[in-house]
């Protein structure tokens, strides 16, 4: 659910992406008025990458990993690495647009672009962030089958595992069933079994002395936050580590997250209803990394 | 590959899908603006569904069978139906408003629509067909592993098999896959070692007097051309089925197509690279009749 949106969201194309000489390599859009063709790849197909960037008291976080994210998915949906100094220059305009906020969420969307122009579609969309809050506390979460194995990536690379594709009509599916159920997120199982990922999260996990999260070999999206996290948890002393976990294990765990750019630490207090437990300081220090302050 | 265009597209918003009252339920856009915005969720997340209807001469065929299938679609990912009778005012405008021309491909596309209005988007695109006179005379065709067994409308609702949603990313790399394969088409094939359906097509096998296409309970598009070819075949004594095949059974038959209502009936020439029996003249029967004339 959007919260109240005290300020008009700020649109920012980016005619730049691939042609850094151009007139103007970024230029805001009128927010009221339409920006997209009904022609655009990404209308008729779902055809085109995202990121989500956190903005907290006006800076970005983990901006290089999100863009080096964005050029592998769009590597994998054969579309050239856009201009990243471009694409840099046009998301801090984009910030600079918008009224000073506490917590901004900037979507940057790259689409194969309107049939037959040979041009990628870019641009920046920033909006105050939704409410976290209540998820930030804990959320209830149920795990759905995504039926592919975790072998997926080396059997199908067309099925474009591990891309953060604009086809996300299956992810949006996913969360209505949650709410159906009475439950705020997702864990995804592999059909061979495996805890995944959420529709729009990174898994990690708690066992001891050692925090673990799904290996990107899995078919996950590798996660930005999970990587600041465990950064931050390595200089600690903690063990870190990339496996493959069943549910069960994260049921029996002695905590797990969901984590994202925008929501950030969202601790699972239940997992198809079995409870499990919620370190509030720990997820609070978790928030502190994934702010750009840890 | 599109075909050069001898007349510009024809796009036609269609507000009244929801709202029979509107003052203007369809009315034509301005082809050379934008006519979307970056905040309706098919460009977010490609959440929403589409029809492609094929009109030759003038006259659309199977409409009704084609907004049954929007209405289920849209109902597998939750959005409300649509008014019938003002899509079917609407396509006609559309058509009226294109150059008569041999053959027009018009797409009808309905999404979730702008974040935050709960109002769903809708509209006709229509355009000059492509050529497809190669591709019906025989394509070369490779099956590709979908990763998801038959069972998946069974244990996986959510992941929206057989709704034709806007989310084809996958559906697109699969095409590139066959392209960078030296095929044109693709054959998918389930985790459990079915043949299922093309991208953007439908499987026809025919083995003796019989003719088989997939069921839809194996979590693929129930087909608008094959249920009219199915109806023709009956009406001449022909045996027809819905049954699961393999690949092999596919490689062993007596020939085998893959049928859409742009396309019409594309005979499977090689099928990985395996040669399959080719009927020219049942096959531009079947043609006729996806034309509306059988």
């Amino acid at each position: 659910m959007p919260s109240e949106q005290p300020h008009p969201p700020v649109l920012m194309l980016v005619p730049g992406a691939y042609d850094a000489q151009a007139a103007e390599p970024h230029l805001l859009a009128d927010a009221d008025a339409p920006q997209l063709r009904v022609t655009d790849f990404v209308a008729t197909r779902g055809d085109g990458v995202f990121e989500t960037i956190g903005v907290f008291d006006g800076t970005p976080v983990n901006v290089g990993p999100h863009l080096a994210r964005l050029v592998r998915s769009a590597d994998r949906i054969d579309l050239p690495a856009p201009d990243l100094a471009v694409l840099e220059a046009a998301l801090q305009a984009t910030i600079d647009a918008h009224p000073p906020v506490e917590e901004l969420t900037v979507r940057l969307s790259l689409t194969r672009g309107v049939e037959g122009s040979g041009e990628p579609s870019c641009w920046y969309h920033a909006r105050t962030a939704d409410d976290y809050a209540p998820q930030r506390a804990g959320i209830d979460v149920i795990t759905l089958d995504r039926g592919v194995p975790s072998t997926v990536n080396e059997t199908s690379p067309w099925l474009l595992a591990g891309a953060k594709t604009l086809s996300y009509a299956v992810n949006m599916a996913a969360f209505r069933e949650a709410h159906r159920r009475g439950a705020q997120d997702v864990l995804f199982v592999s059909g061979d079994g495996y805890a995944l990922e959420g529709p729009t999260s990174t898994l990690l996990v708690r066992r001891g002395g050692r925090f673990s999260t799904t290996p990107a070999s899995a078919g996950v999206l590798p996660g930005t936050s999970v990587a600041s996290v465990f950064e931050a948890l390595r200089s600690e002393g903690y063990e870190v580590a990339e496996e493959l976990m069943t549910p069960a294990d994260v049921a029996g765990s002695d905590g797990a997250w969901l984590l994202s750019s925008s929501r950030l630490a969202a601790p699972i207090t239940t997992l198809d209803g079995h409870a499990l437990p919620v370190d509030a300081e720990l997820t609070g220090r978790f928030e502190q990394v994934l702010r750009g302050r840890g």
